[in-house]
């Protein structure tokens, strides 16, 4: 600490402006290369709708693999032509899908599949976040996941935050197949957590479905089909000629510049924020995620 | 516990369906008078927008006294003529204003208000939400208000949850007069606490305002004015004549129903929810505040 002062007070001496304090942002764009895993193509959803926007979400087979199996043979059978965005409701969720159709399932799709609403804990090396939830006895970060856990009961979930994808059911046991889904798009209504399928998060394009009307019949749903926003076509990423393909990439949970972004987000302290919080809840680090451009 | 088994017992050797288990809503449709208490007309700020909506923002004198002046000042004197939505960032905020004007401070503005971002904790006689918070030692409720606080410091504050309005402002020292507005309409930035002004929440209307579309430019600016969401005119309930007044009322944060509808919110389980979180966080409480109709 001393020699990082004595820099402060020569520089304050010879006049130069003090060093910035960094930002989460600064830590996001000086991380290493090094810093940052590829996400497999074959665990990105692609959703395009009529309007022109694209939704891309990141599957997680390690938490749910019946469904995201069904969403993915869902997706290659075109199960989904057709489909619509049919339901919104403010501060909670975006849901699409086909909306009680009575269309086959496509080859692949296990119909009734078993209540993953949460894993074995074992197998999972997690990095604690640090900071009390109000849900769990534990929280933290996984390969790029918020994960909740318990250790007395051995078991382990995604929380839902903002931009969480899970999917839709009726009342258990019903668990749904993953052919309605939903995104979250208000405060992480993390009383869902172990009470439904999470089978990813959007990692593009969550204001396209942030910004829709909300819908006027209970629950948010649209009453008239002409209000429906249809979904143009729903493919698996490594579906797609790689050159069209949209490849993303999450900072490591377990990384050296996650541990600092993670100090900074519980301790803002810059040129805007005066009293750091000395905390951040699970939801609020929202793991950095970008666009590959290379 | 024994007698109400019994009538269970009873129900099933009958054939009758078993009582269904209540939700937070059914708590809240069924809380008596006695548990609401009226909003004062002159703590609600009605706002109209050109393309038709209206939102209600219900004012927090008790917590930002001379900012909450300010802003009943500059609406009535007619400060925010011309007014408009000039920024809105995905899972942040709405903001709202002149946006950079010269016009001059109405009668009543104090120019340079004092940091009003926590109040003495002493007079608030809180009831503790009874769940621990990743931002502050304390969180609970007073008056309909989700509220931290810390008991060393003899502190109290609002806390950014969705619906949240607070005044923007530059770097500090500046506080911000009022001016320029912004609602929260994403996740809870909590880290937000105590480093700018609450001066009250959304009580109508947020969908208004987060529905709107995202701004292109950096931090969710309209780079365009003639993308900017006109406001037609934002006025103080109590100016406003008493039969096109809206009145609101809280659910008594204090009352018996507001304990039962806080046991549910943290113990789901009803024929949607099967496993109980046994928490919930100071935002996602949502005290029930709703439209006075009588």
């Amino acid at each position: 600490m001393r020699s990082l002062l004595l820099v402060t007070v020569a520089a304050a001496v010879l006049g130069a402006a003090p060093a910035k304090k960094p930002t989460p942002g600064d830590i996001i764009s000086g991380a290493p290369a090094s810093a940052w895993r590829t996400i497999d193509a074959d665990d990105l959803m692609v959703m395009n709708l009529a309007t022109g926007g694209r939704i891309v979400v990141q599957l997680a087979p390690d938490f749910a693999p019946v469904h995201v199996a069904n969403v993915k043979a869902l997706a290659r059978g075109n199960y989904w032509d057709g489909a619509a965005i049919y339901r919104v409701q403010d501060n909670y969720v975006a849901q699409w899908g086909l909306n009680e159709s009575d269309r086959p399932w496509p080859a692949g799709v296990t119909v009734k599949p078993p209540a993953e609403y949460t894993r074995a804990l074992k197998g999972l090396a997690i990095k604690p976040l640090g900071y009390p939830d109000a849900y769990s006895p534990g929280v933290g970060f996984w390969q790029g996941w918020p994960v909740a856990y318990n250790a007395m009961a051995g078991s382990a979930n995604l929380t839902h935050c903002y931009g969480t994808v899970g999917v839709g059911r009726d009342l258990a046991p019903d668990t749904g197949t993953g052919g309605e889904l939903y995104a979250i798009i208000g405060q992480p209504p993390r009383a869902l957590d172990r009470n439904i399928a999470v089978i990813g998060r959007v990692v593009e394009g969550i204001e396209k479905l942030s910004v829709l009307p909300r819908g006027p019949a209970p629950m948010g749903f649209y009453p008239d089909k002409t209000h429906y926003v249809p979904i143009t076509r729903i493919r698996i990423a490594s579906d797609i000629p790689a050159a069209d393909r949209p490849t993303f990439e999450y900072l490591d949970t377990d990384s050296p510049a996650f541990a600092r972004f993670l100090q900074l987000k519980a301790n803002r302290n810059d040129d805007f924020y005066r009293v750091p919080a000395g905390g951040v809840d699970i939801c609020s680090v929202n793991v950095p995620v970008r666009k590959k451009t290379t």
